[in-house]
């Protein structure tokens, strides 16, 4: 590849560009970046990148453009960059939901432009370029988007990028990719801040110390909860059908939960719990996990 | 102190052992145990302890006992090993919820015999003695219920034993513990297992692979969710009515948080959000947790 150009440089932006450079995957390496202070990381990772602050004019040559950025930013970068996009160049994101995000990409980009959605499974409560790590996709899995319409010539040229980055390619249409995601990212980062937000309202309602004790399980969820604010708000709002039919589902199993403690339905509770064990067996084997026991940090 | 008496020999029994002999805190340590599995552990550790396989006779010389059993075992046990307990020796467990179980207890123990609960913060979703481990109340809580009749000088005692394990002592009542860990544990442990169950429920129903991708959230979810099914119930029935409490306080707000997404309310969502990261700053602050980035395992 020549040109690679990557819009944002955050904690997934960055990471790409680590990787991208590591591999030595490209001639060379644009970032298009406003925040001052990922600029500076990244210029002191003299990589000898290119650092671009404008995205509408004097560059079209570019091989591979990534999105980066939140994908409320997505409208904005699409309506400036849209002329200078060659006809084969590939346009992809490593966003976290697809239907909506893709369908209002492809309604404002030029038609006979690629476009090729991707998502890495990869990332952490933290962001910022200063947290960028090139092993970040390293045995992750990265879901790529192929509809109907999707060339394959250019599907197999993205692939081959995310497998040089190490990750596991598998191909999702956006409708199955949003339903997937739902359940297994979407619902249990939801809880998670739900989780963190009646604790507190509980520590208020109560008067006692509640957070001092967290170590007993509120802990975990609260890394979890402490993900990036805009990144999350643009997953919630554009997933929104299935995230709201999977808390309803959430909401149904706890009334019952519920029920289970009320009326001290021993059989049912039990059944319950071993079965929760059954699926973490099976999230190890998996891979998705290690079989190492957590005490505690 | 010359006797102690351990009675249960999983995760916390057998750590509680391994930092007894470590500490040197006692001539003698006795271990009641059932399960072979965790008899043939403990043989292995070459202590030197003793390890007996009845409760109802030929021994009354313990300075302390310490109940490491599920919660549904105290009725049996204490009923056994009543006549045999000294006066002045200490009663004490580390079960996870207060009020009902040391009720209970209370019921069941004869007159002037000391009975103060314990309950170390520390644990894991592992169970069994061979994942025992000597540091495993190293830094962490350890809750002693002070009760109105609560004598001080065995509290002071108690307080010592747990102090020379590394522990950090705090008091509280039986009342204000069940409703703390309500919140910091309890709960969590149920959201966690109903997280786990809503994601096998629609994975049969969507008839897509799910658990698959369960590395962007689900996954750390289902460790805490492969926590022990017979104690877990246990601290469900037993601390019936805080949790149940709880779970109405978490639906209000899951139900208010979806009605944020469902009618795009912006501010409301973001404060949320950023409230939740504030949280985590806290727990950090408060060494709950350590401040490094968990990119999954």
């Amino acid at each position: 590849m020549k040109n690679i150009l990557i819009i944002g440089s955050g904690l997934i932006g960055s990471s790409v560009l680590r990787a991208v450079h590591a591999k030595k995957l490209s001639r060379n390496i644009y970032v298009y970046e406003k925040s001052k202070k990922n600029i500076s990381v990244i210029k002191k990772l003299k990589f000898g990148c290119k650092i671009i602050n404008k995205l509408d004019e004097g560059f079209n040559n570019f091989d591979l453009i990534i999105l980066c950025t939140p994908m409320s930013q997505y409208k904005n970068v699409i309506t400036k960059i849209n002329k200078n996009i060659l006809n084969n160049a590939i346009v992809t994101d490593v966003g976290s939901t697809k239907e909506s995000s893709s369908k209002q990409v492809r309604k404002l980009l030029n038609k006979n432009k690629i476009w090729i959605p991707s998502h890495p499974i990869a990332g952490s409560e933290v962001s910022g370029a200063e947290h960028g790590d090139k092993n970040l996709f390293k045995n992750k899995w990265c879901v790529l988007i192929k509809e109907k319409n999707t060339k394959k010539k250019y599907l197999s040229k993205l692939r081959i990028f995310w497998k040089k980055l190490g990750s596991k390619v598998i191909l999702m249409n956006s409708k199955q990719h949003d339903i997937v995601f739902s359940m297994t990212s979407h619902l249990p980062h939801l809880i998670a801040y739900n989780l963190v937000k009646t604790a507190t309202d509980f520590e208020k309602q109560k008067k006692y110390n509640i957070i001092k004790y967290s170590a007993g399980g509120l802990r975990d969820f609260s890394r979890i909860a402490a993900s990036n604010e805009i990144m999350w708000r643009d997953v919630f709002f554009s997933n929104q059908k299935n995230i709201i039919s999977a808390i309803n589902l959430f909401i149904r199993n706890l009334n019952l939960f519920k029920k289970n403690i009320k009326k001290r339905e021993n059989q049912q509770l039990i059944k319950k719990l071993i079965n929760s064990k059954k699926v973490r067996k099976q999230i190890i084997q998996l891979k998705q996990d290690i079989d190492r026991p957590d005490f505690g940090r």
